[in-house]
Protein backbone atom coordinates (compact mmCIF):
# COMPACT_ATOMS: atom_id res chain seq x y z
CA UNK A 1 0.00 0.00 0.00
CA UNK A 2 1.30 3.59 -0.53
CA UNK A 3 -0.45 6.79 -0.72
CA UNK A 4 -0.39 9.80 -3.21
CA UNK A 5 -1.22 13.59 -1.85
CA UNK A 6 -1.42 16.51 -3.94
CA UNK A 7 -2.56 20.06 -2.37
CA UNK A 8 -3.31 23.02 -5.22
CA UNK A 9 -4.15 26.00 -3.67
CA UNK A 10 -7.13 25.39 -1.34
CA UNK A 11 -7.60 21.22 -1.86
CA UNK A 12 -5.82 18.24 -0.63
CA UNK A 13 -6.44 15.02 -2.62
CA UNK A 14 -5.01 11.87 -2.15
CA UNK A 15 -5.11 8.06 -3.79
CA UNK A 16 -4.53 5.49 -1.71
CA UNK A 17 -3.43 2.60 -3.67
CA UNK A 18 -3.87 -0.95 -1.87
CA UNK A 19 -3.12 -3.84 -4.38
CA UNK A 20 -5.28 -3.60 -7.13
CA UNK A 21 -7.67 -0.91 -5.81
CA UNK A 22 -7.16 2.98 -5.44
CA UNK A 23 -9.46 4.87 -2.84
CA UNK A 24 -9.76 8.80 -3.83
CA UNK A 25 -10.53 11.19 -1.26
CA UNK A 26 -10.58 15.22 -1.27
CA UNK A 27 -10.97 17.99 1.29
CA UNK A 28 -10.84 21.36 1.42
CA UNK A 29 -7.68 23.42 2.96
CA UNK A 30 -7.31 26.48 4.57
CA UNK A 31 -4.18 28.38 3.69
CA UNK A 32 -2.83 28.35 7.08
CA UNK A 33 -4.04 24.73 7.74
CA UNK A 34 -1.14 22.45 8.24
CA UNK A 35 -0.20 19.76 5.75
CA UNK A 36 0.26 16.88 7.60
CA UNK A 37 -2.92 17.23 9.79
CA UNK A 38 -5.05 17.38 7.13
CA UNK A 39 -3.20 14.63 5.02
CA UNK A 40 -3.94 12.05 8.30
CA UNK A 41 -7.08 13.20 8.75
CA UNK A 42 -8.13 11.73 4.79
CA UNK A 43 -5.80 8.97 4.55
CA UNK A 44 -6.52 7.17 8.81
CA UNK A 45 -9.14 5.20 8.02
CA UNK A 46 -7.33 3.20 5.34
CA UNK A 47 -4.01 2.89 7.41
CA UNK A 48 -2.56 -0.46 8.95
CA UNK A 49 -1.44 -0.13 12.85
CA UNK A 50 1.04 -2.77 12.09
CA UNK A 51 2.95 -1.39 9.00
CA UNK A 52 4.79 2.10 7.68
CA UNK A 53 3.07 3.60 4.91
CA UNK A 54 4.86 5.76 2.42
CA UNK A 55 3.40 8.47 1.15
CA UNK A 56 4.45 10.57 -2.30
CA UNK A 57 3.54 14.37 -2.26
CA UNK A 58 3.39 17.58 -4.21
CA UNK A 59 2.33 20.74 -3.10
CA UNK A 60 3.26 21.13 0.27
CA UNK A 61 3.58 24.70 1.62
CA UNK A 62 7.28 23.88 3.00
CA UNK A 63 10.56 22.71 1.96
CA UNK A 64 12.79 24.56 -0.62
CA UNK A 65 12.34 25.06 -3.95
CA UNK A 66 13.90 23.99 -6.66
CA UNK A 67 14.78 26.72 -9.35
CA UNK A 68 13.84 26.52 -13.21
CA UNK A 69 15.03 25.99 -16.17
CA UNK A 70 15.37 22.19 -14.60
CA UNK A 71 13.50 19.00 -14.45
CA UNK A 72 10.53 17.89 -11.69
CA UNK A 73 12.57 16.69 -8.83
CA UNK A 74 12.39 13.58 -7.18
CA UNK A 75 10.89 13.33 -4.33
CA UNK A 76 12.38 13.93 -0.90
CA UNK A 77 11.95 12.51 2.71
CA UNK A 78 10.52 15.03 4.79
CA UNK A 79 9.84 14.56 8.37
CA UNK A 80 6.46 13.07 9.15
CA UNK A 81 4.63 14.36 12.63
CA UNK A 82 2.83 10.89 12.61
CA UNK A 83 4.95 7.72 13.09
CA UNK A 84 2.73 5.49 10.60
CA UNK A 85 3.68 7.26 7.50
CA UNK A 86 7.01 8.15 5.68
CA UNK A 87 6.55 11.25 3.84
CA UNK A 88 8.79 12.15 0.45
CA UNK A 89 7.46 15.53 -1.28
CA UNK A 90 8.27 16.69 -4.62
CA UNK A 91 9.76 20.38 -4.43
CA UNK A 92 7.97 22.96 -5.74
CA UNK A 93 9.47 25.01 -8.04
CA UNK A 94 10.70 28.50 -8.29
CA UNK A 95 11.26 31.39 -11.32
CA UNK A 96 13.74 34.48 -10.15
CA UNK A 97 12.55 36.53 -12.55
CA UNK A 98 9.77 37.61 -13.24
CA UNK A 99 9.40 35.74 -9.09
CA UNK A 100 7.34 33.06 -9.46
CA UNK A 101 6.59 29.86 -8.08
CA UNK A 102 4.73 25.89 -8.72
CA UNK A 103 3.49 24.35 -5.73
CA UNK A 104 1.69 21.36 -6.67
CA UNK A 105 1.47 21.25 -10.70
CA UNK A 106 5.05 19.68 -10.98
CA UNK A 107 2.88 16.64 -10.31
CA UNK A 108 0.82 17.13 -12.84
CA UNK A 109 3.88 18.17 -15.05
CA UNK A 110 5.94 14.90 -14.53
CA UNK A 111 2.77 12.62 -15.15
CA UNK A 112 2.73 14.39 -18.74
CA UNK A 113 6.27 14.17 -19.39
CA UNK A 114 6.62 10.72 -18.47
CA UNK A 115 4.69 9.78 -21.44
CA UNK A 116 5.87 12.82 -23.87
CA UNK A 117 9.57 12.65 -22.98
CA UNK A 118 11.03 14.95 -25.72
CA UNK A 119 7.71 17.20 -26.33
CA UNK A 120 8.52 20.76 -26.71
CA UNK A 121 5.32 23.48 -26.46
CA UNK A 122 3.54 25.02 -23.82
CA UNK A 123 1.13 23.46 -20.89
CA UNK A 124 -1.66 25.43 -19.31
CA UNK A 125 -3.11 23.98 -16.19
CA UNK A 126 -6.11 26.12 -15.22
CA UNK A 127 -7.11 25.72 -11.30
CA UNK A 128 -6.79 28.74 -8.19
CA UNK A 129 -4.25 30.23 -10.30
CA UNK A 130 -3.87 29.31 -13.94
CA UNK A 131 -0.20 28.68 -15.14
CA UNK A 132 1.26 28.49 -18.40
CA UNK A 133 4.57 26.68 -18.25
CA UNK A 134 6.93 26.01 -21.47
CA UNK A 135 8.35 22.43 -21.37
CA UNK A 136 10.93 21.62 -23.65
CA UNK A 137 13.65 18.62 -23.83
CA UNK A 138 12.34 17.10 -20.81
CA UNK A 139 12.21 20.21 -18.32
CA UNK A 140 10.43 23.07 -17.08
CA UNK A 141 11.78 26.52 -19.06
CA UNK A 142 9.82 29.10 -17.54
CA UNK A 143 6.61 29.75 -16.34
CA UNK A 144 3.51 32.45 -15.88
CA UNK A 145 0.80 32.12 -13.46
CA UNK A 146 -2.44 34.39 -12.99
CA UNK A 147 -4.61 34.47 -10.46
CA UNK A 148 -7.86 33.87 -12.80
CA UNK A 149 -9.78 31.27 -10.88
CA UNK A 150 -8.99 32.88 -7.80
CA UNK A 151 -11.07 35.57 -9.02
CA UNK A 152 -13.54 33.37 -10.53
CA UNK A 153 -14.66 32.20 -7.43
CA UNK A 154 -13.93 35.41 -5.19
CA UNK A 155 -16.18 37.17 -7.73
CA UNK A 156 -19.08 34.09 -7.89
CA UNK A 157 -19.19 33.39 -4.26
CA UNK A 158 -18.47 36.54 -1.72
CA UNK A 159 -18.69 39.71 -4.04
CA UNK A 160 -21.80 41.85 -5.37
CA UNK A 161 -21.55 39.83 -8.49
CA UNK A 162 -22.88 36.41 -6.10
CA UNK A 163 -26.51 36.59 -7.63
CA UNK A 164 -25.54 37.48 -10.82
CA UNK A 165 -23.36 35.02 -11.84
CA UNK A 166 -24.08 31.98 -9.48
CA UNK A 167 -26.43 29.62 -11.84
CA UNK A 168 -26.68 26.44 -13.81
CA UNK A 169 -25.89 26.53 -17.53
CA UNK A 170 -23.78 28.30 -20.14
CA UNK A 171 -24.23 30.96 -22.48
CA UNK A 172 -21.73 30.21 -25.19
CA UNK A 173 -22.48 33.03 -26.88
CA UNK A 174 -21.87 35.68 -24.05
CA UNK A 175 -18.55 34.08 -23.05
CA UNK A 176 -17.32 34.49 -26.56
CA UNK A 177 -18.12 37.88 -26.63
CA UNK A 178 -16.82 38.89 -23.52
CA UNK A 179 -13.60 36.63 -23.90
CA UNK A 180 -12.92 39.06 -27.39
CA UNK A 181 -14.38 42.36 -25.69
CA UNK A 182 -11.67 41.22 -22.80
CA UNK A 183 -8.70 40.65 -25.32
CA UNK A 184 -9.06 43.59 -27.21
CA UNK A 185 -9.38 45.56 -24.11
CA UNK A 186 -8.30 44.22 -21.11
CA UNK A 187 -7.65 47.23 -19.09
CA UNK A 188 -11.35 47.41 -19.13
CA UNK A 189 -12.11 44.51 -17.04
CA UNK A 190 -12.95 46.57 -13.92
CA UNK A 191 -15.69 48.06 -15.64
CA UNK A 192 -16.96 44.85 -17.00
CA UNK A 193 -17.17 43.16 -13.73
CA UNK A 194 -19.35 46.05 -13.26
CA UNK A 195 -21.40 45.88 -15.88
CA UNK A 196 -22.48 42.25 -15.26
CA UNK A 197 -24.24 43.55 -11.83
CA UNK A 198 -25.86 46.44 -13.87
CA UNK A 199 -26.94 44.10 -16.97
CA UNK A 200 -28.47 42.06 -14.09
CA UNK A 201 -30.14 44.57 -12.66
CA UNK A 202 -31.24 46.64 -15.63
CA UNK A 203 -31.47 44.08 -18.05
CA UNK A 204 -32.23 41.59 -16.08
CA UNK A 205 -29.44 39.60 -17.51
CA UNK A 206 -29.60 35.59 -16.69
CA UNK A 207 -27.07 33.79 -14.06
CA UNK A 208 -25.78 31.80 -16.63
CA UNK A 209 -24.81 34.54 -18.84
CA UNK A 210 -23.54 36.60 -16.04
CA UNK A 211 -21.33 33.84 -15.14
CA UNK A 212 -19.97 33.23 -18.90
CA UNK A 213 -19.77 36.96 -19.19
CA UNK A 214 -17.47 36.84 -16.29
CA UNK A 215 -15.33 33.53 -17.43
CA UNK A 216 -15.16 35.35 -20.79
CA UNK A 217 -13.85 38.94 -18.86
CA UNK A 218 -11.18 37.03 -17.14
CA UNK A 219 -9.69 34.36 -19.78
CA UNK A 220 -9.81 37.41 -22.03
CA UNK A 221 -7.24 39.10 -20.30
CA UNK A 222 -5.35 36.19 -19.20
CA UNK A 223 -5.01 35.11 -22.92
CA UNK A 224 -4.25 38.73 -23.95
CA UNK A 225 -1.05 38.70 -21.47
CA UNK A 226 -0.42 34.78 -21.88
CA UNK A 227 -0.27 35.71 -25.74
CA UNK A 228 3.60 35.07 -26.07
CA UNK A 229 2.64 31.23 -24.87
CA UNK A 230 0.14 30.24 -27.21
CA UNK A 231 0.69 31.88 -30.26
CA UNK A 232 2.00 29.34 -32.92
CA UNK A 233 2.29 27.20 -30.47
CA UNK A 234 0.81 23.57 -29.33
CA UNK A 235 -0.77 23.46 -26.28
CA UNK A 236 -1.91 21.15 -23.69
CA UNK A 237 -5.00 22.33 -21.03
CA UNK A 238 -4.57 20.13 -18.03
CA UNK A 239 -7.07 20.19 -15.09
CA UNK A 240 -11.00 19.71 -14.44
CA UNK A 241 -13.13 19.17 -17.02
CA UNK A 242 -14.99 22.44 -16.60
CA UNK A 243 -12.14 24.21 -16.70
CA UNK A 244 -10.23 23.07 -19.68
CA UNK A 245 -12.98 23.18 -21.65
CA UNK A 246 -13.59 26.83 -21.29
CA UNK A 247 -10.00 27.30 -21.87
CA UNK A 248 -9.81 24.89 -24.66
CA UNK A 249 -12.69 27.19 -26.09
CA UNK A 250 -11.35 30.01 -26.18
CA UNK A 251 -7.39 29.05 -27.67
CA UNK A 252 -9.21 27.28 -30.37
CA UNK A 253 -11.84 30.65 -30.86
CA UNK A 254 -7.88 32.33 -31.42
CA UNK A 255 -6.75 29.42 -33.74
CA UNK A 256 -4.23 27.56 -31.37
CA UNK A 257 -3.60 23.97 -31.59
CA UNK A 258 -5.06 22.80 -28.44
CA UNK A 259 -6.22 19.20 -26.45
CA UNK A 260 -7.14 18.68 -23.28
CA UNK A 261 -5.93 16.42 -20.73
CA UNK A 262 -7.69 15.12 -17.26
CA UNK A 263 -5.47 16.79 -14.05
CA UNK A 264 -6.69 14.38 -11.72
CA UNK A 265 -4.99 11.32 -13.85
CA UNK A 266 -2.00 12.98 -14.57
CA UNK A 267 -1.03 14.18 -11.29
CA UNK A 268 -1.44 10.63 -10.09
CA UNK A 269 0.81 9.24 -13.05
CA UNK A 270 3.40 11.85 -11.47
CA UNK A 271 3.06 10.86 -7.87
CA UNK A 272 3.22 6.92 -9.06
CA UNK A 273 6.23 7.49 -10.90
CA UNK A 274 8.03 9.57 -8.35
CA UNK A 275 7.03 6.57 -5.75
CA UNK A 276 8.58 3.99 -8.20
CA UNK A 277 11.82 5.99 -8.61
CA UNK A 278 11.89 5.84 -4.46
CA UNK A 279 12.33 2.19 -4.89
CA UNK A 280 11.41 1.57 -1.55
CA UNK B 1 -35.50 65.94 13.93
CA UNK B 2 -35.14 64.49 10.69
CA UNK B 3 -32.52 62.21 9.29
CA UNK B 4 -30.43 61.31 6.66
CA UNK B 5 -29.36 57.55 5.48
CA UNK B 6 -27.34 56.32 2.76
CA UNK B 7 -26.71 53.22 1.40
CA UNK B 8 -23.22 52.91 -0.72
CA UNK B 9 -22.33 49.02 -1.28
CA UNK B 10 -22.16 47.28 1.69
CA UNK B 11 -22.52 50.26 4.35
CA UNK B 12 -25.47 51.90 5.77
CA UNK B 13 -24.62 55.38 7.43
CA UNK B 14 -27.11 58.02 9.01
CA UNK B 15 -27.26 61.28 10.31
CA UNK B 16 -29.82 62.08 12.81
CA UNK B 17 -30.44 65.78 13.22
CA UNK B 18 -32.05 66.61 16.10
CA UNK B 19 -31.75 70.98 16.62
CA UNK B 20 -28.29 71.53 16.73
CA UNK B 21 -26.73 67.80 17.46
CA UNK B 22 -26.03 65.26 14.69
CA UNK B 23 -25.66 61.68 15.54
CA UNK B 24 -24.33 59.15 13.27
CA UNK B 25 -23.86 55.83 13.20
CA UNK B 26 -22.86 53.14 10.52
CA UNK B 27 -23.14 49.52 10.56
CA UNK B 28 -22.69 46.47 7.47
CA UNK B 29 -25.50 45.26 5.16
CA UNK B 30 -25.56 42.63 3.15
CA UNK B 31 -26.41 42.74 -0.58
CA UNK B 32 -29.74 41.08 0.85
CA UNK B 33 -30.46 42.82 3.95
CA UNK B 34 -33.44 44.92 3.84
CA UNK B 35 -32.93 48.54 3.92
CA UNK B 36 -35.47 49.35 6.20
CA UNK B 37 -34.63 46.65 8.79
CA UNK B 38 -31.05 47.69 8.73
CA UNK B 39 -32.52 51.77 9.44
CA UNK B 40 -35.03 51.06 12.09
CA UNK B 41 -32.17 49.20 13.86
CA UNK B 42 -29.72 52.38 13.90
CA UNK B 43 -32.66 54.84 14.14
CA UNK B 44 -34.28 53.72 16.61
CA UNK B 45 -32.74 55.08 20.08
CA UNK B 46 -33.25 58.30 18.62
CA UNK B 47 -36.44 57.88 17.68
CA UNK B 48 -39.49 59.78 20.03
CA UNK B 49 -42.66 57.61 20.54
CA UNK B 50 -45.34 60.99 20.34
CA UNK B 51 -44.21 62.18 16.53
CA UNK B 52 -43.29 60.99 13.02
CA UNK B 53 -39.68 61.13 12.03
CA UNK B 54 -38.65 62.22 8.51
CA UNK B 55 -36.05 59.79 6.83
CA UNK B 56 -34.49 61.29 3.86
CA UNK B 57 -32.31 58.32 1.97
CA UNK B 58 -30.59 57.50 -0.98
CA UNK B 59 -28.88 54.01 -2.29
CA UNK B 60 -31.99 52.22 -1.50
CA UNK B 61 -32.04 49.11 -3.71
CA UNK B 62 -35.70 49.29 -4.46
CA UNK B 63 -37.43 51.46 -6.35
CA UNK B 64 -37.08 53.17 -10.24
CA UNK B 65 -33.83 54.52 -11.91
CA UNK B 66 -33.91 58.04 -13.60
CA UNK B 67 -31.69 57.66 -16.90
CA UNK B 68 -29.36 60.40 -17.10
CA UNK B 69 -28.45 62.76 -18.72
CA UNK B 70 -30.21 64.18 -15.97
CA UNK B 71 -29.65 66.40 -12.68
CA UNK B 72 -30.40 64.38 -9.20
CA UNK B 73 -33.83 63.84 -8.76
CA UNK B 74 -36.18 65.19 -5.89
CA UNK B 75 -36.39 63.01 -2.96
CA UNK B 76 -40.00 60.90 -3.59
CA UNK B 77 -42.03 59.52 -0.74
CA UNK B 78 -41.62 55.53 -0.16
CA UNK B 79 -43.80 53.21 1.74
CA UNK B 80 -42.58 52.99 5.05
CA UNK B 81 -42.93 49.66 6.93
CA UNK B 82 -42.71 50.91 10.44
CA UNK B 83 -45.53 53.72 11.27
CA UNK B 84 -42.80 55.57 13.22
CA UNK B 85 -41.06 56.99 10.07
CA UNK B 86 -42.38 58.71 6.90
CA UNK B 87 -39.51 57.83 4.42
CA UNK B 88 -38.32 59.61 1.40
CA UNK B 89 -35.76 57.92 -1.07
CA UNK B 90 -33.64 60.39 -4.05
CA UNK B 91 -34.22 57.74 -6.72
CA UNK B 92 -31.03 55.86 -8.11
CA UNK B 93 -29.03 56.80 -11.96
CA UNK B 94 -29.29 54.47 -14.79
CA UNK B 95 -27.57 54.90 -18.14
CA UNK B 96 -28.69 52.77 -21.07
CA UNK B 97 -25.54 52.54 -23.17
CA UNK B 98 -23.31 50.63 -21.67
CA UNK B 99 -25.81 49.53 -18.93
CA UNK B 100 -24.31 51.00 -15.73
CA UNK B 101 -26.17 52.23 -12.52
CA UNK B 102 -25.18 55.00 -9.75
CA UNK B 103 -26.67 53.95 -6.08
CA UNK B 104 -26.36 56.24 -3.45
CA UNK B 105 -23.43 58.16 -4.85
CA UNK B 106 -26.51 60.30 -5.85
CA UNK B 107 -26.14 62.19 -2.61
CA UNK B 108 -22.36 63.41 -2.68
CA UNK B 109 -23.12 64.21 -6.45
CA UNK B 110 -26.13 66.49 -5.20
CA UNK B 111 -23.78 67.93 -2.21
CA UNK B 112 -20.97 68.72 -4.58
CA UNK B 113 -23.41 70.28 -7.27
CA UNK B 114 -25.30 72.55 -4.32
CA UNK B 115 -22.01 74.65 -4.09
CA UNK B 116 -20.37 74.21 -7.66
CA UNK B 117 -23.66 74.85 -9.83
CA UNK B 118 -22.09 75.49 -13.27
CA UNK B 119 -19.14 73.34 -12.61
CA UNK B 120 -17.80 71.16 -15.58
CA UNK B 121 -16.12 68.52 -14.81
CA UNK B 122 -15.24 64.88 -13.82
CA UNK B 123 -16.32 63.95 -10.38
CA UNK B 124 -14.50 60.37 -9.30
CA UNK B 125 -15.88 58.88 -6.28
CA UNK B 126 -14.09 55.67 -5.23
CA UNK B 127 -15.84 53.02 -3.25
CA UNK B 128 -16.31 49.46 -3.34
CA UNK B 129 -17.47 50.34 -7.18
CA UNK B 130 -15.64 53.46 -8.03
CA UNK B 131 -17.54 55.78 -10.48
CA UNK B 132 -16.27 58.39 -12.74
CA UNK B 133 -19.48 60.79 -13.51
CA UNK B 134 -19.36 63.33 -15.89
CA UNK B 135 -21.19 66.35 -14.63
CA UNK B 136 -22.38 69.58 -16.85
CA UNK B 137 -24.34 72.53 -16.40
CA UNK B 138 -25.75 70.70 -13.34
CA UNK B 139 -26.38 67.48 -14.83
CA UNK B 140 -24.71 64.15 -14.47
CA UNK B 141 -24.05 63.41 -18.79
CA UNK B 142 -22.94 59.58 -18.01
CA UNK B 143 -20.46 57.74 -15.77
CA UNK B 144 -18.43 54.67 -15.70
CA UNK B 145 -18.79 52.00 -12.70
CA UNK B 146 -15.14 50.49 -11.82
CA UNK B 147 -15.16 47.38 -9.03
CA UNK B 148 -11.75 48.60 -8.16
CA UNK B 149 -12.77 48.85 -3.97
CA UNK B 150 -14.60 45.60 -3.98
CA UNK B 151 -11.78 43.79 -5.94
CA UNK B 152 -9.13 45.10 -3.17
CA UNK B 153 -11.15 44.30 -0.48
CA UNK B 154 -11.90 40.36 -1.33
CA UNK B 155 -8.45 40.35 -2.41
CA UNK B 156 -7.14 41.43 0.94
CA UNK B 157 -9.78 39.74 2.97
CA UNK B 158 -10.48 36.51 1.24
CA UNK B 159 -7.52 35.67 -0.79
CA UNK B 160 -4.55 33.99 -1.13
CA UNK B 161 -3.01 37.07 -0.98
CA UNK B 162 -4.24 38.07 2.79
CA UNK B 163 -1.33 37.65 3.98
CA UNK B 164 0.69 39.05 1.53
CA UNK B 165 -1.09 42.00 2.40
CA UNK B 166 -2.58 42.89 5.43
CA UNK B 167 -0.41 44.93 7.18
CA UNK B 168 -0.62 48.74 8.30
CA UNK B 169 1.98 50.97 6.64
CA UNK B 170 2.41 51.99 3.00
CA UNK B 171 5.04 51.55 0.44
CA UNK B 172 4.86 54.60 -2.36
CA UNK B 173 7.51 53.59 -4.11
CA UNK B 174 5.73 50.01 -4.95
CA UNK B 175 2.28 51.83 -5.18
CA UNK B 176 3.75 54.19 -8.03
CA UNK B 177 5.39 51.11 -9.92
CA UNK B 178 2.70 49.35 -9.41
CA UNK B 179 0.80 52.02 -11.10
CA UNK B 180 2.60 53.16 -13.97
CA UNK B 181 3.33 48.95 -14.51
CA UNK B 182 -0.42 48.14 -14.81
CA UNK B 183 -1.05 51.24 -16.54
CA UNK B 184 1.41 50.46 -19.41
CA UNK B 185 0.29 46.35 -19.48
CA UNK B 186 -2.75 46.15 -18.11
CA UNK B 187 -3.94 42.67 -19.32
CA UNK B 188 -1.27 41.55 -17.00
CA UNK B 189 -3.21 42.18 -14.08
CA UNK B 190 -3.93 38.28 -13.03
CA UNK B 191 0.16 37.94 -13.54
CA UNK B 192 0.24 40.77 -11.26
CA UNK B 193 -1.88 39.74 -8.49
CA UNK B 194 -0.29 36.21 -8.38
CA UNK B 195 3.27 37.70 -8.19
CA UNK B 196 2.01 39.95 -5.29
CA UNK B 197 2.24 36.27 -3.45
CA UNK B 198 4.98 35.05 -5.25
CA UNK B 199 7.41 38.01 -3.73
CA UNK B 200 6.11 37.48 -0.80
CA UNK B 201 7.13 33.61 -0.29
CA UNK B 202 10.28 33.88 -2.16
CA UNK B 203 11.36 37.33 -1.65
CA UNK B 204 9.77 37.93 1.81
CA UNK B 205 8.27 41.14 0.54
CA UNK B 206 6.35 42.76 3.46
CA UNK B 207 2.60 43.34 3.89
CA UNK B 208 3.03 46.75 3.20
CA UNK B 209 4.22 46.61 0.03
CA UNK B 210 2.36 44.08 -0.98
CA UNK B 211 -1.07 45.85 -0.37
CA UNK B 212 0.61 49.30 -1.80
CA UNK B 213 1.35 46.83 -5.51
CA UNK B 214 -2.32 45.38 -5.36
CA UNK B 215 -3.67 48.80 -4.69
CA UNK B 216 -1.54 50.62 -7.51
CA UNK B 217 -2.30 47.52 -9.63
CA UNK B 218 -6.02 47.57 -9.55
CA UNK B 219 -6.13 51.65 -9.34
CA UNK B 220 -3.65 51.48 -12.65
CA UNK B 221 -6.12 49.55 -14.51
CA UNK B 222 -8.76 51.87 -13.72
CA UNK B 223 -6.89 54.66 -14.64
CA UNK B 224 -5.77 52.44 -18.10
CA UNK B 225 -9.70 52.38 -19.12
CA UNK B 226 -10.82 55.56 -17.65
CA UNK B 227 -8.24 58.03 -19.55
CA UNK B 228 -11.16 59.65 -21.51
CA UNK B 229 -12.32 60.46 -18.31
CA UNK B 230 -9.48 62.04 -16.62
CA UNK B 231 -7.04 63.03 -19.44
CA UNK B 232 -7.04 67.00 -19.40
CA UNK B 233 -10.14 67.28 -17.31
CA UNK B 234 -10.59 69.26 -13.73
CA UNK B 235 -11.31 65.66 -11.46
CA UNK B 236 -12.84 65.98 -7.87
CA UNK B 237 -11.89 62.87 -5.97
CA UNK B 238 -15.28 62.20 -3.53
CA UNK B 239 -14.84 59.31 -0.38
CA UNK B 240 -13.23 58.71 2.51
CA UNK B 241 -9.80 60.00 2.78
CA UNK B 242 -7.44 56.44 2.53
CA UNK B 243 -8.99 56.18 -0.96
CA UNK B 244 -9.16 59.49 -2.01
CA UNK B 245 -5.43 60.42 -0.93
CA UNK B 246 -4.67 56.86 -3.50
CA UNK B 247 -6.37 58.27 -6.13
CA UNK B 248 -5.10 62.03 -6.14
CA UNK B 249 -2.00 60.64 -5.79
CA UNK B 250 -2.17 58.59 -8.60
CA UNK B 251 -4.00 60.77 -10.73
CA UNK B 252 -0.99 63.65 -9.79
CA UNK B 253 1.50 61.24 -11.36
CA UNK B 254 -0.62 61.24 -14.57
CA UNK B 255 -0.05 65.11 -14.12
CA UNK B 256 -4.24 65.81 -13.35
CA UNK B 257 -5.73 68.30 -12.07
CA UNK B 258 -6.85 67.00 -8.96
CA UNK B 259 -8.85 68.24 -5.58
CA UNK B 260 -10.22 65.73 -2.76
CA UNK B 261 -13.52 65.87 -0.80
CA UNK B 262 -15.03 64.10 2.15
CA UNK B 263 -17.39 61.74 0.75
CA UNK B 264 -19.71 61.92 4.15
CA UNK B 265 -19.87 65.48 4.27
CA UNK B 266 -20.59 65.70 0.90
CA UNK B 267 -23.63 63.12 1.28
CA UNK B 268 -24.75 64.67 4.52
CA UNK B 269 -24.92 67.77 2.48
CA UNK B 270 -26.80 66.44 -0.17
CA UNK B 271 -29.53 64.72 1.71
CA UNK B 272 -30.36 67.97 3.99
CA UNK B 273 -30.74 69.84 0.57
CA UNK B 274 -33.20 67.04 -0.57
CA UNK B 275 -34.93 67.50 3.39
CA UNK B 276 -35.61 71.06 2.70
CA UNK B 277 -36.80 70.71 -0.77
CA UNK B 278 -38.96 68.65 0.21
CA UNK B 279 -40.39 71.27 2.69
CA UNK B 280 -42.32 69.52 5.31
Amino acid sequence: MWIAAQQCADRLNVWVTDGERVHVASTAIEVDTDFQTALIGLIEPHMRQSRVTPVVSAGMRSGSFVQVPCAVAAARKIAATDPRIALYAIPPMSQEKPADFLQGEEAQIAGFLSRNKDWDGVLCLPSACSRWVHVSAGEVISFTSFLTGELFGLLTQHSSLRSATQGQGWDEGVFQTALSDAMARPERVASALSSILANAVLNQASAASGKAHLYGTLIGIELAASRAHWLGREVVVIGAQDDTARYASALKAQGVAVSEQAGDLLALRGLAQAYVALNL
